[in-house]
C-alpha cells in the first residue's frame, strides 16, 4: 500500500523504515521540511488547514495516518472523505485537550489524577486551593516535553505562573506522588484485536524522557492486565486501529492515567530491538489491516534518548549490545537526535552509557604489565 | 556518511534500511531503475563502463561498496581513485573467476573441490576422465542461481553440455557428495577485526537458495573454528572490509569452499531477526570505519526465500513469530521477492510455512461444537 504520514519526523521516520519490508511505500506531509524523512518518501509541503493540498495528498494514498496528536481534527476529516485515516479523527478530538482527555477518561471509569479547568487568575487561585499544593498547572493544548507546564508549591507561585502561561486556555491537576511513572503501548487491529506491549518504566529529565525499560521490572501479572484494561477499554470506546501510548503512574501498585498519545511513541522505542514485533511495525500491521505481530519480549531492553547533541559515537557504538538508531537531524538544544537501545544491560553497561550522554570523560585504566 | 552502492536490487535496499538507523544517507549506481530501492535514494542510471559517470558518483559519496560481485574490475578502481571502495577491488577479481578463486584458495592452503579449466570440447571430456563423474561443468564467470551449469553424469552427457555452455571460459569441478551445505557469513573492520556469524544451513531448490538457518544445527565449536580459520585467513589476505559470504561443503565435518561472494548474502538474511547485529549493519559499520557489533545469536532462525510469486500474505503475517521481508518488486518467475524469517519455529511451524509457500491449500478444520 502506498501509505501517507502526517508529519515528517523521526516517527515518520521509523514508521517508513518498519514499513518498508512489509512492502509498504511511503509520502510524508508536513508544513517543512525535515531531513529525517527527506531520503524515506516525497513530502508534501502545505498547511493544515490548506484543504486542498491535504485532499491532493489524501487521494495519491491508500491509507493516512499521523506521527503527532496536534494533526487539527478537520484535516483528518479532510483527508478521511478520501482514504481511511487511521487512528480515528476522534482519537484526535480526545487527546488535544487535556480537559476533554481526562472527562473521557473518567466517563470511562478509568481513574486520572483529579484536575479543573481554569480561565481567570482567580479560578486558578481557587483550583490550587481546592486541589491542594503542590499541583501543576498546563496548557490544555499543545503541551510536550514538559512544556506549557509549571508547578505551583504554594499559593505564592500562582501569579507567575499565570504570568507564564494566561492566555492559553488552562488545566491545573493535583499533584501525584507516584512511585514511578510507566506507559503501556497498546495497538488495536482492524477487526478489534487488542495487544499491549510489556509495561515500560520510564524516566524524565527536564520533561523529556530520559530512559525507557520494558519490561517494566516488578511488574505483576495484576499490574500487567490492569494496563491492559485500561487499553482495551480505551481503544474499544474509540474504535480505535493503531498504536495507542497511554502515560501512567504507579503509585503503591494502583494505575492512573496521565497522558494519552494516538500515535506510536518515544517510550516504545525499545520495542525496535526488543521485542518481536516493533511498535512501528504493528501500527503499520493495524492500519493496513494485517494481522497484528507478536509483542513477546526478546530481551530486557532499555532505551536512551540521545537529546540536544550526539555523545562519542564511536564509544556508542563499540558497547557490544548497544543498538543506535538516529534521525538524521541536525543538533540543537532540546532536540531528539536519536536513541540508542541496550539489550541485557548490566548495571555497569547502564553506567558506562549514563558517562557517555553526560559527557563525562572516563579514564579508561589499563594495568601496566 | 554518504554511501554509494553500486546495483539497485534487494541487497542494497536492505543495506540502506540498515544504514539510515546508523545516520548515513544511501545513493545507488545501476544500469536499470530498480523499485527495489527506487524510494530509499536516488540512482544514478549508467553503465559500468561510463567512467565519467563513475566519476561524478563516486564525487558525490564518502565511500562506495557494492551488492553485486559482476561489478567490473576496472569500474571499482575508477571509483577508487575518488574515494574508498569496500570490500577492494581485488575480491572482486578474486572472486569473478570460478578458477582463479579456487587457485586463490588453494594457494591460502583451502580446501576446494577438485577442479580442471576447460576451453574445447575434448579438453572437457578430458577433465570428466580425471575428474571422474558425476562432475559439474560452469561457466568460469557471471553464473547464479544455478545458472551457467551443468551436471554431467556420464560421458554420454558431455557433448549436450557442451552445446549448452560452450563460447564461454569454463571449469569442471569434482562431484562433492557433502553431507550438508553451509556458509559462514564473515565481516572484517578497517582496523582489521574479523567476526564470524554461527555457521547457515541451507537448502537449495532449483539451484535458488530455500531455507537457511542459524545456528546450523549440530555445528561443533571445532567446526565453527574451522569456518573462522578459513574466513579470517581469506579476509586478511585480501585486506578486506566489510562482510563476505563464503558457500561450504560440509563432507563429514571437513570443509571444502564452494564459492566467495564478496558482499551481503542471501545466506545471511535470518541476521537481521535472528542475530543482535545483522550482516547488512555490520556491512555498513566495517565499511563506515564504525566498530563491529555483536554477532551473538538472539534465537534459533529460519529463513525462506519467497521467489516468482508471493503466497498468501495475510496467512503468512499471521503465524506469530514469521518476520516478513519484501523486496519492493513485481513477481516474475525465479525472481527473488522477498524472504521470510520464523523465530525458533517448532516443525509444525515450519510445516505451515513450506505449504503457504508451496501454494498448497491446507483445510483447517474446526471442531463443531
Amino acid at each position: 500500500m502506498k501509505i501517507g504520514i502526517l508529519g515528517s519526523g523521526q516517527l515518520g521516520r521509523m514508521l517508513a523504515l518498519a514499513g518498508y519490508p512489509l512492502g509498504h511505500t511511503f509520502t510524508f506531509f508536513d508544513t517543512a521540511p525535515n531531513s529525517a524523512t527527506s531520503n524515506l518518501g516525497a513530502t508534501t509541503l502545505a498547511t493544515f488547514d490548506d484543504h486542498t493540498a491535504l485532499g491532493a495528498f489524501a487521494a495519491a494514498c491508500d491509507v493516512v495516518t499521523y506521527e503527532f496528536e496536534n494533526v487539527p481534527y478537520q484535516a483528518a476529516l479532510t483527508i478521511n472523505s478520501h482514504v481511511p485515516v487511521y487512528p480515528p479523527a476522534r482519537a484526535l478530538k480526545v487527546s488535544q485537550d487535556r480537559v476533554i482527555e481526562k472527562e473521557f477518561l473518567q466517563g470511562l471509569g478509568i481513574a486520572t489524577p483529579a484536575f479543573l479547568a481554569v480561565s481567570s487568575e482567580a479560578e486558578l487561585h481557587s483550583a490550587c486551593l481546592t486541589l491542594g499544593t503542590p499541583c501543576i498547572v498546563k496548557t490544555r493544548r499543545l503541551g510536550y516535553d514538559g512544556k506549557g507546564q509549571v508547578r505551583i508549591n504554594s499559593q505564592g507561585d500562582i501569579a507567575g505562573a499565570w504570568r507564564e502561561l494566561s492566555g492559553a486556555p488552562l488545566i491545573v491537576e493535583g499533584f501525584i506522588p507516584f512511585t514511578r511513572e510507566l506507559s503501556v503501548i497498546a495497538v488495536r487491529s482492524i477487526d478489534g484485536t487488542v495487544l499491549t506491549y510489556p509495561l515500560a518504566q520510564n524516566v524524565h529529565r527536564s520533561g523529556i524522557l530520559h530512559r525507557s525499560e520494558i519490561p517494566a521490572p516488578e511488574v505483576t501479572q495484576e499490574l500487567q492486565a490492569a494496563a491492559y484494561q485500561i487499553a482495551s477499554t480505551v481503544l474499544q470506546e474509540l474504535q480505535y486501529v493503531g498504536v495507542i501510548a497511554i502515560e501512567l503512574f504507579d503509585v503503591d501498585g494502583e494505575l492512573l492515567v496521565n497522558e494519552l498519545a494516538p500515535r506510536v511513541h518515544n517510550s516504545g522505542h525499545a520495542t525496535i530491538d526488543g521485542v518481536v514485533t516493533s511498535q512501528f511495525e504493528n501500527h503499520i500491521r493495524a492500519i493496513t489491516g494485517t494481522a497484528l505481530g507478536s509483542v513477546e519480549p526478546r530481551s530486557r531492553s532499555v532505551m536512551y534518548n540521545l537529546v540536544g547533541t550526539l555523545p562519542d559515537l564511536s564509544r556508542l557504538t563499540a558497547l557490544p549490545n548497544a543498538k543506535l538508531h538516529l534521525y538524521g537531524k541536525e543538533p540543537r538544544a532540546g532536540r531528539k537526535l536519536g536513541h540508542v537501545t541496550l539489550l541485557n544491560p548490566s548495571q555497569r553497561d547502564e553506567q558506562t552509557l549514563e558517562q557517555l550522554l553526560g559527557g563525562v570523560s572516563v579514564a579508561v585504566v589499563t594495568p601496566t604489565s
